[in-house]
């Protein structure tokens, strides 16, 4: 998915939010935001909105002269989300649907993206496992997802944001977990979750988690390193969680379920929905690809 | 009130909103975006935001070469607003505190604002009525205002914007109208009310109405016609509507009262409340210098 021009005062925002969060000093903050704004004029469009994030939070960072400006918040939520655990596992094992359960709440994890909302607190969290439990829900992808998971060999999830990984792992507790690896940034970048935060989730104790190499938020295949492009390739059935594997992932020819909940109008209109959908689908690139090869 | 650093990604996003409100050129839209930046890029941060937002829209206007960008929007709410009239007109009479419910409906009208909400529909506008007549209202003002209004000699009403000023007249018809002169902007800008808007709203018909000759969205008063300067020095009370005569009015040492809906973070911090409140309130520049006066 490319940027669309909405996308630019939302960087603008995003890298205020980064820069306070690491430092109170209101010149680093107005230098922040100067020197977006002169990467901003010169974007090229037709990359996709986290290739921009990319440079922006490399930007901010060497600004800040912090490496993991959120890692306060990470830590925050990683125990916000242990502590809901048992209480969501609960939840699954008591439901008559356990998967779709489980699914429901991977997204509802999602809403922990400071990437959007950088004032996120612990009732809001709860607000929304509330209303994703209740929801309508687009559960006619369940049997796909289901059949495509048996059919698969090697399962790559790939996670998001720290605090919702605990979220993923209620998921992948539901999956057949020996075909699955988890995949987590090669670097902090706001708060997308490292191998930290998988360890601190205990996902290493029941599956396989790699790095991607990357300090991009979202899956951009050229800047990750050649052994997860390898792995990603080699890989029958990706799970991709969040906006930002959303927008990096879209467009490529794999067979992918995106994972996510909506939380802003430019994705809402690229997948023509309203801002605060859930989103449970396959993706429509690697559906061509299929049409085409039988054609 | 200067500008907060909060208010740059606000002016970008304003200014594409303002791009497509008139054309549906995609390169146009870039080319306000990109110029945007630009102009934000070497702001000067000692100014209100209704001076950079003048800035803006009227680079957007020269780009686009539209003069009247809301020009649509603003009929639109004039005709919305006008078919809610005799509601509201019998709301106010059939309140045990007329005064009161007319102040809450100026306030429910002021979400009439294209700078803040380029989405805005008709069915906003009426939930905004129902919460305003419903919520929880600092009536304290009201007793201090009915006697600054018993007082006062000449009263400048300081409209904000189309639709919003057919509320403005609700409230204006509980008030002396003897005494009072409406004023609306000299030449459009976002959806503010001209001269036009006041005449569609019949307020000429019932009060003096006159222009400030500027095109900022707030009144700047080093931007504003010697004539509106002189009525604006020899006033003994003002009635300031909106956001933008809040921002660029809240400093002046004049005997002030605000009267607006809260719907954006940096100002509900500059006024110390949540986003959504209904502010009614003596200016506290003036209470200064009457302090000290008295010493």
């Amino acid at each position: 998915m490319r940027i669309y021009l909405d996308c630019i005062p939302c960087f603008v925002r995003q890298s205020l939010d980064a820069a306070r969060h690491a430092t109170k000093d209101h010149h680093i903050h107005e230098q922040v935001v100067r020197e977006v704004l002169r990467l901003a004029n010169d974007l090229d469009m037709s990359q996709s909105p986290p290739a921009i994030g990319q440079q922006i939070h490399r930007l901010v960072r060497g600004l800040v002269g912090v490496e993991d400006l959120y890692h306060e918040v990470k830590s925050k939520f990683n125990d916000i989300s242990l502590k809901l655990y048992s209480k969501m596992r609960q939840y699954i094992t008591e439901s008559e649907a356990p998967l779709a359960t489980a699914v429901r709440l991977a997204i509802a994890g999602n809403i922990i993206d400071f990437g959007v909302n950088g004032t996120l607190r612990e009732s809001d969290l709860e607000k929304t496992i509330s209303e994703c439990l209740a929801a309508d829900f687009p559960d006619t992808q369940l049997k796909p997802f289901q059949q495509a998971i048996n059919e698969a060999d090697e399962i790559l999830y790939i996670a998001d944001n720290a605090g919702e990984i605990v979220f993923d792992r209620l998921l992948i507790e539901q999956l057949p977990i020996e075909k699955i690896n988890v995949v987590v940034k090669g670097q902090p970048v706001i708060n997308d979750a490292t191998m930290e935060d998988a360890v601190l989730a205990g996902l290493p104790q029941i599956v396989e988690v790699i790095d991607n190499g990357s300090d991009a938020p979202g899956t951009i295949l050229e800047s990750c390193s050649q052994s997860f492009r390898r792995r990603f390739e080699k890989a029958d059935l990706i799970i991709a969680k969040g906006q930002g594997n959303y927008e990096t992932l879209s467009d490529v020819r794999k067979n992918i379920f995106f994972i996510l909940k909506v939380k802003c109008p430019v994705i809402a209109r690229d997948i023509g929905c309203e801002v605060g959908r859930m989103i449970f689908q396959k993706t429509k690139a690697f559906k061509g690809e299929i049409e085409n090869a039988t054609v």
